[in-house]
């Protein structure tokens, strides 16, 4: 990215992106006129002011930042953003797909041609392409591998075969080694060879002849010391790395704990071969928790909001369909105890006041199981003394919120009993959430499940189906 | 932070906690047994033995970076928590403090005594300091305040003048600041000066001689240029920079967009002012992903996992009050149907299933809103666009999984009338959900308060007993 780049904070932007729609309003407004207005009276008029508007178009993108025309085209609606695409210069293509969210990059990918996409790779590192490939046309692929050196084909290689959410997955290759045999004096000569040095260079890798990483010289000491000292004896010797293979996570984390800038990326025998650097942790951390909220509303990807509806439908089935399952269960509970509601009406309007609250509480402790084994604070022999707080607090809350709701019981409808039984039933499936709260994340994590995933569906039903058996049931048995 | 700390991935950390957990296990079951074996016979031999894990202990603790330590104090129970906290290097617990989520920084001042929360102060830089006094007694800020020199002083005020969330909240005032009319050979000798330069240090800030700011001159430029270019023919004129007074959503989202490392932040003058570095943004970033997905469960902040059941209670029952509300008003709404019901009990077992996919349905729709108005893509006429959206995807939906279940109510129940009935309600609250999911956020960013907070609450609230009420009331019209 070259550096003239204009640069924008959030109220720039947001005024960046007015003027691009009132121009684009404006051309669709000139080109609806021409359409309606036949004959050749005006045409040449007509094409003049047509043009103009993309014209000015342009030249309000031709020198925003790749990542600002990121962000114009996810705010405007399909066939805007499309027509906007085509006045962006060539050479961004490449930067903007990647910065694009997955649903537009596809928009995107869709209306270019083969010969543009190519171009368009051609102007990313090896690590970025591999981001892009999986949605690329197979040709479009084959020719991109053709065209690159050699060394970037194996990184390339090496970048696409790493798992996702793995820090293979977001390394790059684009780092500075020195020798720890010279002075500094030598590197900073070294360093003055360069056009540029590669973004995030916090610090240089010290590596022998084998590539072995020997210590990491950070730009800060290379600055503070006397140019006469040698690499070797100021280079740090402690310092974070990381195996390709390790979880992106867990390296997002040390990023955190460390207040980290780059880290180096070994293979086993302690081979330099790449770096992971804050940018992209900070993506895979936003990533991370994008994808966590999607997941419990049961979007099943990130949604183009101007998406067609029938993508919209799509997108969103799968979760519908597993919700009707566990309402349909429920219902069914509910109809085993048909008689006891006919005889005693009140059971239906009191029952989904006990589903409801089991469901609210069991979320909580669900919530902060699952948080605290991500950040690590759950050991295996946690899990007797979590479940006896858990049940403790369950009982506080049933003795509080399901006394609160017995007396209202049974001052609406007049039974002390029917009171009891709406009491012990808030109880007992408070106590129920509190178990599968602590249990099924555990249990996932036990069998090697992400603990965050569906939680919150499983306990749900639960909580639903059981609060109706167990408010029913106790019904069926005192009242009845 | 010394560079000579201990560094840990995260299988290290883990094997570090095990370590400390055994030699706490240990000097537990030592003193156990010296408590219940009474008598001066082994004494001095007890004493040995039951000191000798304290050491051990402590000289595991001492080479530890303080950020892992943090970490060992959150993943320990209370008890033995207080305990490794008193064997801690003291120069250590100011940066463990800031380190900790804020219970278990609670916990752990509630049992330091003033001199040593002000020895702890004393070794922090004024940015970090503004974080952690409120959370001081008010007899230990005062002194802190007063031992300060007069910059830091003014440096604290300031930082604790910044609203939450602002960039004055996240910046810091360590900065290297060079004229523009000098050489980069007396920048580099200037450098060389330092002990130290301040983490996160990848550009200098160029001011004049009433610091304004007149440009940045990345470390990168610095390296790679004739030293005998002077600062201001390198250094960059378009740069990003924020007022104290932005949001810290926004600076991060500039982070993220232009792959920053520090920024300056001036007033409105142009005076430079401080910077904010990357690691304050990662834990920024990761902090609100944290705040939201405890809103989201209605936990009113962090919660120490080794909190009492009474802590507990008190930190979830808001939330639980809340729910219990709106169900009750859900039951009511249903009491007003109770002959309906007892007429035809099938109501009761099928009412539920409206009622909760119309909540499943509003909270993905309010998910996908919420978010796109984060990323700042919904522009205030884009209302009518997404809402014909929503209700298109809300109409399918309610035909098909509506559909679906009519012919089961059907099938069940042996009544086409009731499967009718059960089709058209799914597709009304399918579609008030859809206009409530919207609507719901984009007020409440219109009305100036934050979209996401409590938008599934209210929607779920609505769904409820909207769905109740539409299909009790659709029974009571057709089939009644």
């Amino acid at each position: 990215m070259s550096e003239e780049n204009q640069l924008s904070d959030a109220e720039e932007l947001q005024e960046r992106l007015a003027e691009v729609q009132t121009l684009l309003a404006r051309h669709k407004l000139v080109e609806d006129l021409v359409q309606r207005q036949e004959g050749p009276r005006h045409e040449l008029v007509e094409e003049l002011v047509h043009k103009q508007h993309l014209h000015e178009l342009q030249q309000k993108l031709d020198p925003m930042h790749p990542a600002d025309i990121a962000y114009l085209l996810e705010a405007l609606p399909q066939d805007e953003r499309l027509l906007t695409w085509t006045l962006v210069k060539p050479e961004y293509n490449g930067d903007i797909l990647l910065e694009v969210s997955d649903a537009v990059r596809e928009s995107l990918i869709e209306v270019m041609a083969p010969s543009e996409l190519i171009a368009a790779a051609e102007t990313l590192d090896a690590d970025e392409l591999a981001d892009l490939v999986p949605d690329l046309p197979q040709e479009v692929v084959d020719d991109v591998f053709r065209s690159l050196p050699a060394e970037e084909r194996e990184h390339l290689r090496a970048a696409m075969s790493y798992p996702e959410d793995s820090v293979g997955s977001i390394m790059d290759f684009d780092m500075v080694t020195v020798r720890e045999d010279v002075t500094l004096e030598v590197v900073l000569r070294y360093l003055r060879r360069f056009d540029e040095l590669p973004d995030h260079t916090d610090q240089l890798f010290v590596i022998d002849r084998d590539e072995h990483l020997k210590g990491v010289l950070p730009i800060n000491v290379l600055l503070i010391n006397d140019p006469e000292a040698e690499v070797g004896a100021l280079m740090l010797t402690e310092y974070v790395d990381f195996e390709p293979e390790d979880e992106a996570e867990d390296a997002a984390k040390a990023f955190e704990r460390y207040d980290l800038v780059s880290v180096p990326v070994t293979d086993a025998d302690g081979r330099l071969l790449g770096r992971v650097t804050v940018n992209d942790v900070v993506d895979f951390i936003r990533e991370e928790a994008e994808y966590e909220q999607l997941a419990k509303a049961g979007l099943a990807e990130e949604e183009d909001i101007f998406a067609s509806v029938w993508d919209s439908v799509k997108n969103r089935w799968a979760w519908l369909a597993i919700n009707l399952i566990t309402a349909f269960v429920a219902s069914r509970v509910i109809g085993l105890f048909e008689d006891s509601i006919e005889k005693l009406v009140a059971l239906a309007a009191l029952m989904p006041i006990v589903a409801g609250i089991g469901g609210n509480s069991g979320n909580q402790t669900i919530t902060m199981i699952v948080r605290a084994i991500a950040m690590g604070q759950v050991q295996p022999d946690a899990m007797r003394r979590l479940l006896r707080k858990e049940l403790g607090v369950a009982t506080v809350n049933g003795l509080i919120w399901g006394g609160m709701l017995g007396i209202a019981a049974w001052w609406m409808y007049g039974s002390p009993l029917l009171g009891m039984v709406m009491t012990a039933a808030m109880t007992l499936n408070l106590l129920l959430a509190a178990f599968a709260g602590v249990g099924i994340p555990l249990l996932r994590l036990r069998f090697g499940a992400d603990p965050a995933v569906g939680g919150s569906v499983m306990i749900t039903a639960l909580t639903d189906s059981g609060g109706f058996f167990i408010f029913l049931g106790l019904a069926t048995l005192f009242l009845m």
